[in-house]
């Protein structure tokens, strides 16, 4: 018995405790996509950020782990899976390091990221058993656009034409895609299928797609992968349209159609895509994610008028079809994703005033509010949040008409100037006729105001509303 | 009776044939791979263009199916594989219709070509039973890297490191790779991995892997995904490096190594390579290929030295070792590959003399002989042939010392001028020491010399033993 020594035995405690711990470890997969240039790479990096740096500087009070000094550290560990690329975490602080800091790069395609956190459970079963857990956190980074895409899975290529034509005859795209969609009408669809003319139509429609995201600021762009092809750039799978005709067509024509044909061509190629792009998305990424982060950005569209803004409305619309899952859903011949929390965080809200914030959120709110109401909300938890990933303004006040009204200062992108602006207020409903005759709104976009030290904490606005929904559950 | 008319006989004896013709149809896969800028866009669309323009201008004389008039026409239709690039044929003819001509932009990654040949049939039952036969070719374009990584499936980290670690310590690679290898020897291998240094060394890695190719002209580069990352780029997978320092660890500690540790981690992710990138290409392209063609550029090794040449070699080894199927083979645990007939073109025949061509072909002989032999001949026919995919220089005679001997006409890359010379004699045997201290031979890079239109025939050196080899016995 004299053997076993105190060393002994406290290693036999440790060793315990390390079985335990392994089986009460929890784990859980962060979805995050964003809607066009929403801040996907900003809003990881500050995520990231906060929870690797908690203490050097961290604002977390609204994150109940820290709140309550349960959170012990945080670690970034080996990714999950080799063979997709690594959320370059590095080279995205790296932006905010540099004198003077800059946004980071978009990153294209999917990348993860996986954190340990090392906490004390407190109000859990786990309290009694073990001093520390761990939680481990997947974080996976995906284009909006794939996510936009899933509906296609429940649509036949004569629908998903109906609809995306729907679109495309209304402003604001009509006026960009007018002399397309004559081209197409002009061809006999049961002709037989010129390639060399399909493989033009189709790079004309995707340089539409380009132009709808970049110059107009639309959010509804499908197919994704037509603006992102990754590594099927080239292939004939991202060679489809959408058939504007279908109105005037024989239905049992089309039915009978031969795959050689113009209209075959394009179904054929539909249904592939469906089946190798969006289901593969689908079964080897969607469905492991247990929680999703949308970003996105409302600022941008409230500032580019009502037609972008309707977009916006269209996409989420679009999106939470994706999470509605039940009797009539599109997931009913599939397996269920498992997500069981959503957050729609409305990001930049350092490009507003902090009074202004509750009608962002709000705003945001309505957005959702339709498609939420046919949610099943036993299923899935929705959250709203007017946040800023990395704040990139200081708010103050100057004297205006003789009244204190609230500012912001920052560094202007487009010129690099230091200025201090009143952007305006955004609206807490749906933005009516009137609002929009009056364009109240004025978006400027900032550059990051001060560099960090890659040890310290970014500054934000609500990262912390963000980790709680996000995680606070599981580590109690 | 009177009711079937002429035309209704017609129509069902074009049916029969119809119906006849589809089930004696032939159906070939031909693989078209090329060790470092061995000219393989350019081969390919020489090979498209033989054919659909076969008439228009066209020498291929011995090429069976046309010296016998049994060729019809040739036509590019649809491909095979959707979701894979198309070969991108008009804009690879468009290099030499323009004014002046250029070569084609090199191909990344793998892509498909499907032509279908129209042919009467003349030696073989088909001829009894139609009048009109159809031979469909796929042509599958992929990088020579890919076919080299191929004998990775058969080693283990340890005998992948020892191969690529003894090329590392020989010259030329020696010179370049000495600080890299020095970095890794001094890390304790059983050490808690540090994923950022492991990033960091497989960047330096990747770099010498770009240097020996691009500045050194050598032919043995693996793993090859990562020169040509595509849609991996970034990915864990392709961040491991060999280990240096086999003989100075223990096996058993080797063996034991916990994942995490720096030696264990390397080891996963080689694996993780083997199963998700060689296998995968094994698996979704290899195994389908009916016959191979290897594209060499022998000239440039032959100008760059004698190790620049051993590398060639060591290369071609390496590819044979890949067919080697048999009872000691690489195959034995997977299923075979069909391959049937494998040709070894030196391509640049152009940039010698005529009078050297043999000599070319002997040497490209003498590259394959101690391989060959251990080929397993009835399983698969090889070949070796000198061409050029695309002739880019005129042959002609100049006075030299009283003496009439051979010469070059073309337009040299490098200033595009037009210049007139006498490359030099290439060796018909494996060049000895005395060869390389001597330096022989001049290699010249030539540009394209006249456009063509886009429906006329490119010209070219032996492209019509390359049909008779890859396609005569199926036209039969």
């Amino acid at each position: 018995m004299a053997l076993i020594n105190k060393e002994r035995i406290e290693k036999l405690k440790s060793k315990a405790n390390d079985l335990l711990n392994r089986s009460l470890d929890q784990h859980i997969t962060l979805a995050v996509t964003g809607l066009s240039r929403s801040g996907k790479t900003a809003f990881i990096t500050s995520l990231v950020n906060q929870l690797v740096n908690e203490g050097n500087g961290s604002q977390l009070t609204f994150f109940t782990p820290v709140h309550q000094e349960q959170f012990i550290a945080a670690k970034r560990i080996s990714q999950k899976n080799n063979h997709i690329a690594r959320f370059d975490y590095d080279n995205s602080m790296a932006a905010f390091v540099n004198q003077p800091p800059s946004w980071p790069k978009p990153t294209h395609g999917v990348s993860e990221l996986r954190l340990a956190i090392r906490y004390k459970p407190k109000d859990s079963l786990l309290r009694y058993a073990t001093d520390m857990a761990t939680l481990t956190v997947d974080i996976t980074d995906y284009p909006g656009e794939w996510l936009l895409d899933l509906p296609m899975l429940n649509q036949t290529f004569e629908e998903w034409s109906q609809q995306t034509v729907g679109l495309l005859l209304k402003s604001p795209r009509l006026g960009l895609s007018q002399s397309f969609l004559n081209k197409v009408k002009e061809i006999d669809p049961f002709d037989d299928a010129n390639e060399g003319l399909i493989t033009q139509l189709s790079q004309e429609y995707t340089q539409l797609l380009h132009t709808f995201r970049n110059d107009l600021g639309l959010s509804v762009i499908q197919p994704g992968r037509f603006i992102l092809p990754g590594e099927l750039v080239g292939a004939p799978i991202l060679e489809f349209i959408p058939f504007p005709n279908f109105a005037n067509i024989d239905a049992n024509d089309y039915q009978n159609a031969s795959d050689k044909s113009f209209i075959g061509m394009l179904r054929v190629r539909y249904v592939e895509y469906k089946e190798r792009v969006v289901r593969q998305f689908y079964q080897q990424h969607f469905i492991n994610f247990d929680r999703q982060i949308v970003l996105a950005d409302c600022l941008t569209p409230l500032n580019k008028g009502a037609e972008s803004f309707a977009d916006l409305k269209q996409a989420i619309t679009m999106i939470l079809e994706s999470y509605h899952y039940g009797r009539s859903s599109l997931f009913s011949r599939l397996f269920y994703p498992k997500i069981d929390k959503l957050l729609f965080a409305a990001t930049k809200a350092d490009h507003i005033t902090q009074d202004q914030h509750s009608n962002l959120e709000s705003l945001l709110n309505e957005l959702i509010h339709r498609s939420k109401h046919e949610l099943n909300y036993d299923a899935i938890k929705m959250k709203t949040l007017a946040i800023a990933s990395v704040r990139a303004t200081i708010a103050g006040k100057s004297l205006h008409q003789g009244q204190q009204v609230p500012v912001l200062q920052g560094r202007r992108s487009s010129d690099d100037k230091t200025i201090t602006v009143f952007p305006g207020s955004v609206p807490k409903k749906l933005p009516n006729k009137g609002y929009w005759q009056e364009s109240h709104f004025n978006f400027i976009a900032f550059e990051p105001l001060q560099s960090v030290s890659v040890h310290e904490s970014l500054p934000h606005i609500r990262m912390d509303h963000v980790l709680e929904f996000l995680l606070g559950d599981k580590m109690k």
